[in-house]
């Protein structure tokens, strides 16, 4: 293993992707370390807000990223789990649990993952009226009855959003009150079609095709909502349980400047596993092309 | 004129698109003021590094763009010159020559134009071989011979990217030495298929269908380079004639943190216009995204 790539990026979705088309496109010498191509893409069903395309499966767009990956002729490695990035004089070492890799530069675009509620009916209904992004997917459920699960300020800004577009909403918040912002719980308790359970649970998410009500319980007492969506906001883990001397914040996301760059020269990093506060598909790829692009200076100005 | 808009974006190039597609989706009550849909889109006739498509012209973008302020319903009023933007109170006025529009927040994504050399053939020949972005247009002059214009360092970074993609790479600087960084112009002198002619003007640009050759002159002799293309690299400024208030950095683009916010509140800015370093489609249409749920978070702030 004594090759040394120009840049190594670790992510293959929207974020790592553009980042590895911008790379290419520089000619410079490329892996691409991967667990799943498209990354959360394959979370969200269909894609609305992704400029340039109406509409757009997360499928089909996956399938897009591949036909980029074919045409650069990008070499990538998938189900490879990172397990640590370190700078060593001017390479970059990057331990998988099988082998270690060599770069000169390193982009970090690995992602997030939604935090789940793990009640029953939650994985059969994914993308089946489950869903974990409002933003994204809030659109779909026009005029439709939904819940939403959670009381910070992700949650809440789901329910603003989804109290615009949306027939009635629920909120299932397991404290007593809102522990997000009083200006957007404010916002919540002002809108006429939402309806806000505090001290409850998700006991159970039932349908067919698709999700049609839930069981909840508030303070021992159980009961049934008919809705069509359900929207667990309950936070999102940034995938950075392997970087360790690169500094985070303390939602553990990679701490980055306008520019991409981390806390250390020639680690670069872009998307959702970033502190960029919204996380979106068209947001991260425009990051991984800023970091690739980053990248390609660092090296011109390393004489490589 | 009474109307208040929630928001008005200025420009309609990829990032005034976006943003005005994120406002859109979250019901904001919207309109956009555009002198050309599209923006520098129109500008180049190939683009292939907007993750998603492999292969798309400036034309057909442009014609996605309409669709998704036709999907949207978006209202827009095109040969609006705007020419002033006021905060005043909590509510921002957009000057334009014929009128006043109000809104509580703007996002101004007006774009850049790439400065023009003023010879003979350029307009003849813009995008039949002229081009002004080296990274956008580069890789369709693979194995051809090119001309760069120009001794900064955009200049300079166009003849190291033509350098590992084009035949022959032909820089016409018009200074004694090159004005761009050392650690640049060293890399530019080490490509075995560059060739610098300082003290050098273009006289004009031939063809016939394409461009096929340029006339130059170098300390009063002038020579013919045979060549397919023609990078116009000697900057871009930014449409901010029409912003007196808001902070400008030395090359008069608007100053925007990670956020996308300028710096007066309730005012974002988005895509070339901004001091973000790499002026590329996707990263303007993330920035634009970035702008307007910045817009919509700070409305929600202030309980509208």
């Amino acid at each position: 293993m004594d090759k040394i790539y120009e840049i190594i990026i670790i992510g293959a979705g929207p974020a790592g992707i553009t980042a590895g088309v911008y790379a290419a496109r520089k000619k410079m010498d490329l892996l691409v370390l991967s667990g799943d191509i498209g990354g959360q893409i394959s979370w969200t069903n269909d894609i609305e807000n992704y400029t340039g395309y109406l509409f757009i499966t997360g499928i089909d767009m996956i399938s897009k990223f591949q036909e980029h990956i074919k045409k650069y002729n990008i070499e990538i490695k998938e189900n490879e789990t990172v397990v640590d990035v370190i700078k060593q004089d001017d390479l970059i070492l990057i331990k998988t649990k099988e082998r270690t890799y060599k770069a000169k530069t390193v982009i970090i675009a690995s992602g997030k993952r939604p935090r789940q509620l793990n009640v029953t009916g939650e994985k059969t209904y994914k993308n089946k009226g489950v869903a974990y992004c409002a933003t994204c997917e809030g659109p779909l459920f026009s005029g439709k009855d939904v819940i939403v699960v959670g009381g910070g300020n992700s949650a809440l800004e789901a329910v603003i959003q989804l109290s615009k577009i949306a027939g009635n909403v629920y909120v299932i918040n397991n404290m007593a009150e809102f522990t997000g912002d009083k200006i957007l719980s404010e916002a919540v308790e002002k809108a006429d079609n939402v309806k806000v359970y505090n001290d409850s649970q998700v006991l159970e998410i039932k349908g067919d095709k698709f999700v049609s009500s839930v069981e909840c319980s508030q303070s021992g007492k159980n009961f049934e909502l008919k809705v069509q969506g359900f929207f667990v906001e309950i936070g999102l883990d940034p995938n950075s349980e392997f970087i360790n001397d690169i500094r985070k914040n303390e939602r553990n996301e990679i701490i980055i400047n306008s520019l991409a760059e981390t806390s250390i020269i020639g680690i670069f990093a872009a998307g959702d596993v970033t502190n960029i506060v919204d996380k979106q598909i068209v947001i991260a790829a425009g990051e991984g092309a800023k970091a690739a692009l980053g990248a390609f200076r660092y090296l011109v100005k390393q004489g490589g």
